[in-house]
């Protein structure tokens, strides 16, 4: 079973790459917003069809691993896993690319006000991927219900950023465009902290097995 | 095999059983917010319960089947696919809770608008969900990009919605917290759109085997 464990570790640290990809993405799409690099913004467009064949990989892998290996319990589980946390980081870098397609748009207007929350819920928000990754891959326990927790954090941000630009809106109709493309990239980064919140609720079911999906996370909100 | 071939139709029965499930809280959830009723609304909320633990006996079951069943090939990624596509569903029933959630608040307020494009979003979702699942279980390949299509709709009906609520709340701040709640509610029902797309998505996937998915379903947008 030597070759299996090899395919194991080489299937981890496939799934830590493409975490790792989205990670790039969600801060360089809020930075292509914030320093107002548009050029930064096409190269995160650009780079989501690596992500997407990655993803595409990492599927392929784990179906083949499963057919050849026949693998149980344990191994079965976690491979199953993996292919349900690609296809959520697949989603992540659609919604950064979503973000650098706003922040190309919103560069080509003087800019309504500067950014705060936003790069505060990205920065969140990339950690919450990171750390749900890290459990996964490490088959933490504890740390899940961790990062579901922060996900409160993004949402009460996101009700925040909303609520500042109404109020430029009511202002100053002239704003409302703009505004509105800024809420879209506040949303944008709150499906972000949820797909990872989705990957941490994966792996404690991953770690602890039958029925701890759904009823105890919410137990423990 | 008579024993695997049974189990296989027991498997679809029961993803066709949850995605029934999730169509009717997709239309009692923006049914309790157009006739205002909450008491409904509280039966939405209550019954994702079932929702998510019939999501988790899916995942059992394909995982079960996968260990003793060793599938091969189409088999396998029939029962891998399946697994995503609860997971989606079960979302899509988060989604609807989250409605009914809106639909409450909405009720205790008096009414803002009459409720048009609402209804015809969550028609059209319905739809996507229903054909997709159809889709799954009878291994079509040319309806899911048909499916696909209609999400443009239900994406151009959620901007309809947003900017004439963006009407209401200039014209008066007083309105600003029950278009928010609409404005919500018309995002969750597009969102709904996008994980029925990506049922879609992943049955063409399932159908045509390797790097058709994210590549060729773009170049046919």
């Amino acid at each position: 079973m030597a070759i299996f464990d090899e395919e194991l570790r080489a299937l981890k640290e496939r799934v830590l790459k493409l975490g790792s990809m989205v990670e790039t993405a969600i801060h360089d799409s809020v930075r292509s917003l914030v320093e107002r690099d548009s050029d930064l913004a096409r190269e995160v467009i650009r780079k989501d069809h690596q992500i997407n064949a990655l993803d595409v990989e990492i599927d392929e892998e784990c179906t083949r691993l499963i057919a050849l290996r026949q693998p149980k319990a344990r191994d079965l589980r976690f491979i199953t896993t993996a292919m349900k946390i690609t296809t959520d980081l697949e989603r992540i870098g659609d919604l950064a690319e979503n973000v650098a397609e706003r922040a190309i748009e919103l560069n080509e207007e003087s800019q309504l006000k500067p950014y705060i929350d936003i790069p505060r819920m990205a920065e969140i928000a990339q950690e919450m991927v990171r750390d749900s990754l890290d459990a996964f891959v490490k088959g933490y326990t504890k740390m899940p219900y961790e990062i579901i927790k922060r996900d409160d954090e993004v949402d009460k941000l996101n009700v925040q950023v909303f609520n500042e630009l109404l109020f430029y809106m009511i202002q100053d109709p002239n704003t409302i465009s703009r505004a509105a493309r800024i809420s879209y990239v506040s949303k944008y980064l709150e499906r972000i902290a949820d797909h990872a919140t989705n990957i941490a609720e994966m792996v404690i079911y991953m770690c602890k097995g039958k029925m701890i999906r759904h009823t105890e996370i919410q137990g423990n909100e």
